[in-house]
């Protein structure tokens, strides 16, 4: 049977509910304790809506979490990796928006709790990593590839290091609260990673 | 009244076996159930014996991290931040230390279960770090300090930045599990933030 336009519609402003109450739920109560009772009273739609598109909770959060990325995207946070040529930049450009959405209350508390969850549930940080992260570790390693390529790095320089050294630092920051998340830093941070500290002796 | 040898030696051993307990409970069910009540039964003690020390399971866990990391300095895998004058192989030494610690099985379920929940709960988080990640930090700080006053690193380098940049990508890697968390990453990691990624041009 094919749905007619308002059953889509329905459809579409049901699955939306579900994914937004998903989000804001595991930010209030944390990955584990979240259930899909819980999801399903708090979009007002019936806990068999949920199950007849997703099998888990864990399935309804990733789902939720790649329609927030998703979002971030349309809203202009994201608008594909900047390549102007300037590689130090085009990271800044990227980082500072990281480091907006890190503290944009919309996405921190759901990122912070399914961040916690992943580290304490392999299978679950697994499924994450696949889906969620390791697109977005590539897109930073293409970036990096066609600066190597364009002579701007060092020709051994392993790209897959050189993302975490990027977002490392900016997720230990933020997830352990250690000191403020600023764009000053992001800033100081690509600097640092592109030059280093020791002191370059000019002969 | 003081006590009798006898009477502190019980005393030390209960204290022990709670902590103990604490530890390897928090590493099984997490941080949010794990309850006073189940480090007793664990640890083979009344309830009003935990409480006579410790307020709560966040102050039990805190002491208990403590005396991990103490335990830690005395089977030689922590003899204080080395002091060669060869800063890099320092580092190495012990970011591989690091590594070794956090692959440990003793050590790696409670240490996450204690970071997820620092992540999601900022009092938490704040006095772990305060007690537990600070001191630490500070270790770091002081031999990158020594470097920069025998001229090892740039003048002007931002030292609270360097230690994130060393232990920021060691344990996203850990807690993300986004590629194994070996010593020749610790080596290259030290290589890297030493002498950057971008290409020296020599004139």
């Amino acid at each position: 049977m094919t749905k007619t336009p308002d059953a889509a519609r329905r459809s579409d402003r049901s699955r939306r509910a579900i994914l937004d109450a998903a989000l804001a739920l595991v930010g209030e109560v944390g990955y584990n304790k979240l259930t899909i009772e819980a999801i399903a009273a708090r979009a007002g739609v019936g806990k068999q809506t949920i199950y007849r598109w997703w099998p888990s909770k864990a399935a309804v959060l990733l789902d939720a979490s790649l329609a927030l990325a998703g979002e971030a995207e349309t809203e202009g946070q994201w608008t594909g990796f900047p390549d102007t040529g300037d590689l130090a930049a085009d990271l800044k450009h990227v980082l500072r928006a990281t480091v907006d959405e890190l503290c944009d209350e919309k996405y921190e508390a759901p990122a912070r709790a399914l961040t916690a969850a992943g580290a304490t549930d392999p299978e679950l940080g697994a499924r994450f990593n696949e889906r969620l992260l390791e697109p977005q570790l590539a897109l930073y390693e293409a970036r990096l590839r066609t600066a190597r390529q364009a002579g701007q790095l060092a020709p051994d320089t392993d790209l897959r290091l050189t993302v975490e050294m990027l977002l490392g630092p900016l997720t230990y920051r933020w997830l352990l609260r250690t000191q403020p998340l600023t764009h000053a830093f992001a800033d100081a941070l690509v600097d640092r990673v592109l030059g280093g500290v020791a002191k370059v002796t000019v002969p």
